[in-house]
């Protein structure tokens, strides 16, 4: 009955017994091989095998233990087995288009060392954005105190769908010029490991079910809403990435009446806010502002368009200016109809706002619940990240420790012989 | 380290085991203890364990072994287990608004007997369609020769979303009068078995994997679209359903630019074709038909806009008919940009469109794939479902088998001892 169906079975199951093997022990701490066995339901060949296999990898270590004396006599001995956080490190980078985050982390996770680059302008070109990314690496691997050979694993996060190849930008809007050039290359130079260029909208949910406010939970879809609009989904208890790891992408949703186009919030915000400066009143459907304020959010920047940013608008809706208050009113109208569209088609528990933006906290939430909560019958609950801007680079970081844990299992074999 | 963590991953291994086991016995013939622990990897403890179970549920059977005698002396017997598919059954029901389809199948999935009752009428009494339901259940188990006690699981296929409860359709529109009756106590009744009440759509994308088009693949949408537009998500290799299981509803896309409504192809075709039939032309954006055959969809009818029929105009329109034609155009358009939706979000390998209407073969499938290789890049593959107006009670038939399974399982331990 060894047929080709049992055979995948078999090594799909040696898989889960090496990864529920190495997950207790990262979960706590030094275990016996007994114990092991107990929790694990797995036989002592398959245990020994599978931790032969990660002590010869370097992923635990084997350590004696003496239990607490019993009596006068010497304490019968037993061998233990203990995860190896420092037995290599992870690389995750969030390459956006104003900064590239970068974070070293061991094999837990636990960040040891990370720098941040804010890119000057916009419209950087592709060579300057690409060394400071690598200058951003070496910075952080140098105060981590690390050579790049002791990194197992680097995931790289890009604004935008990821190509078949899966490693080049599928489109040149949303890195200019670096549609197309192979990143694993130049991110990888010098490295021993493999590079993962993925989506970051993906990556964010990630982060949100691993340490964010998602954990736990099955049904999630993440916004990532700072220049441009992105959706992660993470459902039925995975993430999905759709055939050709474009999923989650929302270009389409321009053809929704009332959305109008698919920017992110901050751009949405920045773009309507300038536009209100600069014509002296908000844009129907949104209501003019009352004339003795009007001029406040054009006064903040002294009537120049040009300096409106997403934070400003954001600031002054809090401070109550009704000019900023509209605009925030369309950017939750038309966000809550893509909000809708995501929960008729996708039904998740929880819709999390993600990215820079999510920092503008209530004075965007509220009106959101309410704009979705009008839309549709049992909205999902929508909550701002708690990782702010760090959710992209976390969910980086767990992709790549996920990969190290996957080489590392591809050539393990279960026991064969008697259990 | 017992801590509820590990113990989760230790109940889903034993699970994970106790299929693995399973699967083996109803991939192939007869095995060996000693064969069952070298596909799966687990320990003589676990498998035998697993065994005794199943075989105290009469899942498998253990037979003797007698293996070619080598040389004169007697051949040594080894106990063999094999797979029993008629240990229990399982009961798959469609119902939907013009039929009820009812299924009996072994614990393979194989059919015993299969009864089709249609409706008079659409507006059919909500008594009346259960009392028909109850009949064709009963007529089915008659059929196949077996008793009710011998169901192991039931479960019944509606169109539209199912109450967070599990068990009433959610919405009076898709079965009128039948919103809020608890179905599974009308299905259920005389039976010892559980009935799981599951969304159409939902069921027909599982049908489609298992026995399908979409066997073997990992993300596929199957459109049903007969009178409602409803859809199955099958993604990252496994079924999509939602937080409150709604995912895969498509009523929000009525907000889509250019796609009006959500009605189903059928449904469709049958308003629009109507609506021509009355007027004589199609409606914008519908080309004017030709004055000479104008006429010919109508004359089929009579003049009679109520007697247009979905069968109707896709067989006007494989025959050239300018008014059907011009009906089906319309169609494909807006469907096609449900189509190019679900795909920009989804990502998917494969769409199946699937329920009655994709016997209109080609007449629809050749005009849908080009107007969505027109709205969106790199479109997915377009196909009709092989399984014509079975897809759904199949993937009911499979529901009702997992299930089975699951309850197997439910109180299967592994082997705390030695390995």
């Amino acid at each position: 009955m060894n047929n080709r169906e049992s055979t995948a079975t078999s090594t799909l199951l040696r898989r889960l017994n090496a990864g529920a093997v190495l997950d207790a022990l990262r979960a706590t701490g030094p275990a016996t091989g007994t114990e092991l066995m107990a929790v694990t339901g797995l036989s002592r060949p398959t245990v020994h095998t599978v931790c032969d296999h990660l002590i010869s990898r370097g992923w635990i270590d084997e350590i004696e233990h003496r239990p607490p004396e019993r009596g006068s006599g010497p304490g019968r001995r037993a061998r233990q087995y203990e995860f190896n956080a420092r037995a290599g490190f992870v690389l995750g980078i969030d390459l956006g288009q104003n900064k590239v985050t970068t974070v070293v982390a061991d094999l837990r996770g636990d960040s040891l060392a990370e720098h941040t680059h804010s890119f000057r302008g916009r419209n950087i070109g592709a060579r300057a954005r690409l060394n400071q990314t690598q200058r951003t690496i070496e910075a952080t691997l140098e105060d981590a105190g690390l050579e790049k050979s002791a990194v197992l694993a680097i995931a790289l996060a890009v604004p935008g769908p990821v190509d078949d190849s899966g490693h080049v930008v599928a489109e040149e809007k949303y890195l200019p010029g670096l549609a197309k050039i192979d990143l694993r290359e130049v991110v990888g130079d010098g490295f021993d490991a493999p590079v993962l260029v993925e989506n970051d909208a993906n990556l964010a949910v990630l982060a949100e079910r691993w340490r964010g406010c998602a954990q736990g939970m099955d049904n999630v879809v993440e916004l990532l809403a700072g220049e441009r609009l992105g959706s992660g989904l993470f459902l039925g208890g995975r993430p999905i990435q759709g055939g050709h790891g474009a999923a989650g992408e929302l270009g389409f949703l321009s053809m929704v009446d009332g959305v109008g186009n698919t920017d992110g919030i901050a751009l949405l915000a920045r773009t309507l806010g300038a536009e209100a400066v600069a014509t002296g009143v908000a844009k129907p459907p949104v209501k003019a502002p009352a004339p003795d304020r009007a001029a406040s959010l054009a006064d903040a920047v002294d009537g120049d368009p040009e300096q409106i940013s997403a934070e400003l608008v954001f600031a002054a809706a809090r401070r109550g200016d009704p000019l900023a208050v509209a605009v925030v009113d369309e950017v939750t109208a038309r966000i809550g109809r893509v909000i809708a569209l995501l929960h008729t088609l996708l039904n998740p528990d929880l819709v999390v706002i993600g990215g820079a933006v999510a920092q503008a906290g209530d004075v965007l939430l509220e009106p959101l619940r309410r704009a979705v909560g009008e839309l549709v019958p049992n909205p999902p609950e929508i909550k701002n990240s708690a990782l702010g801007d760090h959710v992209v680079v976390t969910g980086a970081v767990r992709r790549a420790l996920d990969h190290a844990a996957l080489e590392l299992f591809q050539d393990v074999h279960g026991a064969r012989g008697e259990g």
